[in-house]
């Protein structure tokens, strides 16, 4: 029997590939199954076809895309199925991301796509929330998301107490020491 | 037995209720449940919490958020649940909504929310999306988002064949009488 | 036979044929063949490839596509064709048409689009630009041209003229006249 | 007894700490006691209604928020108190804190917050406002701030004679010497 | 005894006044005694001089400022005072604001401003943010805020009890018979 | 003899002749002679030659060029003669004139425009500009520009003191009649 | 008998050559004929006028220009054919080519420019958009089109069936040794 | 007797005193007497006002101002005196010059700056600019204006002929090699 890979990250250029990451950390931390494939809407729109004869099969739930400059691929996806999609523009170009997510965020009604951040904060809560949707049926997911949440609330207690222990200048030079 | 509703709309003022309209039509066609509440960030935070309190009993899935100029309604949201939540940046104000696009799209690492458009056209996408995620556990909806997706096709084909029988004269002013 | 139909026009939605009917203007005094079609790229992308399937037996040289926010349509068709497109950006939405602008400019390498102005004033450009590119091999388009830049020239010319006979005051309110 | 505190700093997160360094200098300078805390709107707000709860006791009269990219915290902190609040956009990100910049300036009518510029050259100016709205009940600080203002004055005048006596050559690389 | 005067609006132009009345109004809720004064920075430099010159006698402690475009206003009466000063921008010109609002928020370092939103809603804030200032030193007027605070979130909660009475159909059209 | 212009104004349509009548209204206020031409850039270009080669006869001292959109008008002008040239932005099209500020006022370094704000505004201060670049070698002009100057200075002061005498309301009111 | 040399690049300046390198390697890659020139819009107009003139000589068929900041060199090209234009915005300066993106684009109606994307990724656009052009009357070249978007489709098949083998780490770490 | 200074170059911080390098490098080329000084419109404005009390004695004609950010300083200026202004926006800070601009460009009627381009392509113009503004007075100031223009020409001319004989390969290695 196929495994069931509920998460599929498409990203338009090798050169994307970098920017999700982070993305797949947080996947592996909440041990999601996953796919990555570089494919680009404009360059291999037959390949996305196939990608997307798959999904059914693979028991795909969420789709990540991630793609710079006029950043067509996750709308394009989002025409071609009723999963939910993820769109992380990328920063490449003289416009740092900015045309990317116009693009992204900016999608004519009947086709939505859920535009995260530029880059690779955008990575990490595409990451985020395609967990978050999986967790709607899996209470175990549930569960470590609200983990997750307090280790970052307390990573961030504990800076704070750090900093309030050291203070400013030795806790900085103590970040440059890492 | 508390009735599920698995959508909650959260608006951070009463101007932006005409936004959320369409948000509303796309529900009604799914048969989604909704509930839609006037809640500000900023002003009444503690209402918001009161209401984030009910999401278990009530069964809530996917929270849409609304709001305008810095618009951190859909990212507070987003930082006490871990349910998926969609921001619709509002067009109101100097700026028409690149404010509230930006703070709704470059949400900080941790906390993810998804951006759809500015004003309605993010409102219809919103609902689309927020039928999306619900689809993933009910095979109906499945079914719905194919039929509903068809139906726009066809009404695209309808007008085309329209403008071709009637030639672009016409067809233009076919439209400014209905 | 068929006829030849060099130029195909395609918008996005309905509401952006109002754009385009400058450029038919222009295509109409060069006496080009054209034809209009309402495709979205992301609500009837199988139309698209229908669409696109005709062009070798219409003889289709030039695709002049319309679209407005993320404006995925012209890019589309050019990922699925190596005829040159021309893209107009719709100043639809909140943006006023920033954002179709540098979906339609900033495409990535490989497929490329030629952007022309956002809204009517592209359309004009777009019509023009289309009838530059059959002119290589229309001797005829070219005299046409040419005599078409003097007819403008000489129009600014009579209306710098009348506007030196007549005065500013005098001039403007003729102008409110007609 | 407990001392008081005038000045509360917050940071959205580590990386924004350097940011807020020469405010503390200009805190420093004017003999303020200030204190920092590393706290995240969107990740730790119950760290942040414990921080505020803690205000009244100190004798909080002005908090300075620094965070970037939809940079919520300084509007939530407004949100749960009725002290000013200066908001520093934080330069991180794509967008080089343009972002954070329209987030924090265009606050909604009800929950004011003082905006000033991006990055280090804000974090100065939100020491010296916070000086100058301390120095409202304390006339030391009145004086301080116009000998401050004299002192940054007579640092130009120094430089516009150094310049006027060196020449333009010579004076530039006399400060690349330092 | 020359009564006192702790708020002193200055506009930069007659046609800003309309956009500083919602400020005005906040002032006269709270008590606050104000002036204000049409002087431009750039035509009416010496104006501005006399004007700074009365503040001690008057006992000015908050001055709010608001100019459009270069709007160079808020900060030149920053450089001549060491009160706090806060600067709304107006959305006067082809740009909405966009300009004053960047020409008020990034003032170079050793001379605050305060910056709040473009317009009406900025101009509210303003008055909101001089009031939470002059608190500091008037117990009354921090009861004032909170209870001006409770207003508010009581006026939303009541209007979101009224939505879920009468629904979002009535409710709007409730909301265009007022 | 031929009578002296010293002022050549040059829009590229003539849909920006009523940007420039304030223009002209400062031109006339200070008995400086000026002509009015339309000419295009792109669509004349031959004819701005024309035009250029009768500055020297005339006595030409500065040009006044405005132009929409990518507004190479001023430009090209400048590229063609050693008189100072002066650009206003049109606001013409979907961007208000943000395309035409830019491209008027980033010229390439060899070809200096001077650029002035968009639209009417910008056309006042066009107008006062070449007035003080006359003034140079005419004490008439700067003692008139020293009277222009005090009479805005002395309208603003006289609205300052209605302001003052009448309150807000009333003042607001009584612009309303006129 | 005169070479035919279809393509004719023109750039701004010595540094935008850097730019169209790629640009040439498309040509080459297609056997295409063409020169390069530096010739300023601004500073060199007269240039341009002769190259112009020897565009019938040649054959010349499509013109790429490539200029930075208010890049008026493909316009004013334009201008003075009728042959068709492509305008490449380099990313000179403080604004990252959004200047000259705009001021191409941005052409007003009768003289039409193709832009294409911002510094090198334009570049390649610009070079295979003129060979679609040439490829409306040599078969050959749209052969070469259709084979060479295949290419570009197979890379990326055979990136992606490497990044399925290795891996994500070790595809990206097998990049990093090329 | 007082030498005569026709031009007075501002800069509101020693930071900016590199950006105006190549203006002094053209006014060196055309003999122009200048003066540099380091005045802050914000910190130091009482210098401002000695400084240009001295303009009459001094016989300045010109002023050339650089500041960044909210660039107050050209305006400054320019509201007191009526000799011509020059504003240069320094690329300082976060948003890469473009506050400085609007700043600079948006001026509020009755006070003209001439803005500039953004940073040293600016200085350059700015230089230039001064020089036209006094060739109107000084026939020799012509005269050379139009022989650099020549060598400016000449300089493209010369690039452009060795990239015809080397080849773009070899052009460009030669640049490297300088």
């Amino acid at each position: 029997m196929q495994k069931k890979i509920p998460i599929s990250i498409v990203v338009g250029s090798v050169s994307d590939l970098k920017i999700i990451e982070p993305c797949i950390e947080i996947l592996k931390k909440f041990s999601v199954e996953y796919e990555v494939s570089v494919i680009s809407a404009h360059r291999t729109p037959e390949k996305l076809d196939l990608l997307i004869e798959t999904f059914e099969k693979k028991g795909t739930e969420v789709i990540i895309a991630c793609a710079g400059l006029s950043s067509a691929l996750p709308g394009v996806i989002a025409s071609k199925t009723t999963l939910p999609v993820i769109g992380i523009p990328s920063d490449a170009g003289a416009l740092s991301g900015l045309d990317a997510l116009l693009s992204i965020s900016q999608m004519p009604s009947g086709v939505p796509v859920a535009c995260v951040a530029i880059g690779k904060t955008g990575a990490i809560n595409a990451g985020l929330l395609a967990v978050e949707i999986l967790s709607l049926k899996d209470k175990r997911l549930q569960a470590k998301l609200k983990k997750y949440r307090a280790e970052k609330s307390k990573e961030i207690y504990l800076q704070n107490k750090k900093l309030k222990t050291l203070g400013l200048k030795k806790f900085l030079s103590s970040l440059g020491k890492k």
